[in-house]
């Protein structure tokens, strides 16, 4: 891993990717007592950073693999991430999803010519007919978060956003399954000036946090959290990058997440899911620290369903 | 008036309000069949293309005019946006308001320094409040919509959106009080190349519409529209640049105006008001009229109470 390696991502997937716009507030500035500026994924093609990973994934592949497909399992925004850029790129995707999942999503991905195999809503059955697809197909599987040509793809937010403001004091992004703060931890640490990285985790989902401190990967004991791209598990290839380069983890109430992605759409005018709100909680919960630093937070996707959403 | 007053006012006010991003969307191109250029004047100060009109007109102002400050009445966007054009420009603001306007509306006003007189809910005592207050204060009342200076103010959103895109084929913004429509018909008429001007009107509060029909300003029957920023009335200063450079008035139903509206939150992943959505409701209702037009659409504004929204 060097400079290079991060460098050379950017220009392979900048083809295929928004280089998303950055937004600062005076009235969040004020609340906070510190100088933000918000990387916008929300913006991102289909919605969230998962495109920039799945592209980089499957640009990786040799023309063979490409030609017999690309395999993952996600009731979420990696399954429309792997679609889109799929078929951005003349690849066949096949979707392991939940019976369970949304419609909304299914049709998401169907709308980006995923092609959606159901299974029961458990990890075995996930893992189970994937591996099927892998094998009937000899497609290539692609995890959502725990790869290292995924995580190099979503460390080119962070480096866009180190472009634009070479000088933050800390790079913030959200920690779920990992791929997104190992990304963010890579970009800081190559291209940021003395940059502390810091994931913002809900309190129910803290095994990023537990993980960090034990110093062995941890598990979820709940994933009840609003927040429902922050409910999968670390793994053995991000982790390591985490316990290298990341300062901390700041972990956040459910509340708190809500409040902070209130703010976010009446201040910024901008739809942002709970997932990225939680970064943003953590810099508003530990003011303290953050107080007359310059801050980048990654807000990671706006997919939300406006449907079951709430404020009050 | 000519295309030398305009770019003076462009000039004028440039340093007190954001040119405001453009966004586009190959989904909404795709449900249109149109290419649309979204103005997103809910990214402006305060959240409102109103505070482009408030700034212009207080700048017209004497030095003593200034001292003694101005006036107005209303309990939307322009009180904040006059209260906090007045701040920036170190001048007095008085907002008459009804006692029944949101405390999230009255709270803003004072957040902006606005100074903030209590009347009943009607236009008598609005208007009775705010004359008696230019009486005492010899200060200057301020119109939110029938205003020139707030009219060539208001221009100044459809200039920078042509000075990106000269050659759109159309233009289309709410109408409401009529300023943000006779402003952008200005702009369209001085700046544009053989540009139509469009309006979009909520059906309930058609004022508009009937009134370029009959050639004499009517009144609304009812207001009874969730477009909370379109329920005010033509005036004898915007109505006659509405007949002389506005091509036609849509109307659209209320469960339209919500659709619309969750298509911009959804897709373009921006929170925009009701009255912003009505615009793009009509280009949807009219497809046929767009067809594989270029077309401008300015989005209005971005405050919208969270607390109350039901999208279904």
């Amino acid at each position: 891993m060097d400079k290079h390696t991060l460098l050379e991502t950017r220009r392979r997937i900048a083809p295929f990717v928004h280089n998303t716009p950055v937004l600062t507030s005076h009235l969040l500035d004020e609340i906070v007592g510190a100088k933000l500026f918000f990387k916008c994924e929300n913006f991102q093609k289909m919605g969230a950073f998962k495109m920039r990973g799945a592209t980089n994934a499957i640009m990786q592949l040799t023309e063979k693999q490409r030609e017999r497909g690309v395999v993952t399992h996600s009731s979420g925004n990696f399954a429309q991430a792997l679609s889109l850029a799929a078929k951005s790129l003349g690849v066949p995707a096949y979707i392991v999803m939940p019976n369970n999942a949304p419609k909304v999503k299914r049709d998401a991905v169907l709308g980006y010519s995923g092609m959606v195999t159901d299974c029961e809503s458990n990890i075995q059955a996930r893992e189970q007919a994937s591996a099927q697809i892998v094998a009937e197909k000899n497609a290539t599987f692609i995890h959502p978060s725990n790869d290292l040509h995924v995580i190099l793809g979503n460390a080119t937010a962070a480096m866009e956003l180190l472009e634009v403001h070479p000088n933050l004091n800390c790079l913030i992004s959200p920690v779920g399954g990992g791929g997104l703060l190992a990304g963010t931890a890579l970009a800081a640490h190559y291209f940021g000036t003395e940059c502390v990285v810091i994931g913002g985790e809900p309190k129910v989902a803290d095994d990023a946090f537990r993980s960090l401190q034990t110093g062995q990967i941890e598990t979820n004991i709940t994933t009840n959290t609003i927040a429902d791209g922050l409910r999968t598990q670390l793994g053995d290839i991000n982790f390591p990058i985490l316990q290298k380069h990341v300062d901390h983890i700041i972990r956040v109430e459910e509340d708190e997440i809500l409040k902070a992605m209130r703010l976010l759409w009446e201040r910024l005018k901008i739809v942002v899911e709970p997932s990225s709100a939680v970064a943003f909680a953590a810099v508003i919960k530990n003011k303290t620290y953050f107080k007359d630093k310059t801050v980048g937070i990654i807000l990671s996707g706006g997919n939300v369903d406006l449907d079951t959403l709430k404020f009050s």
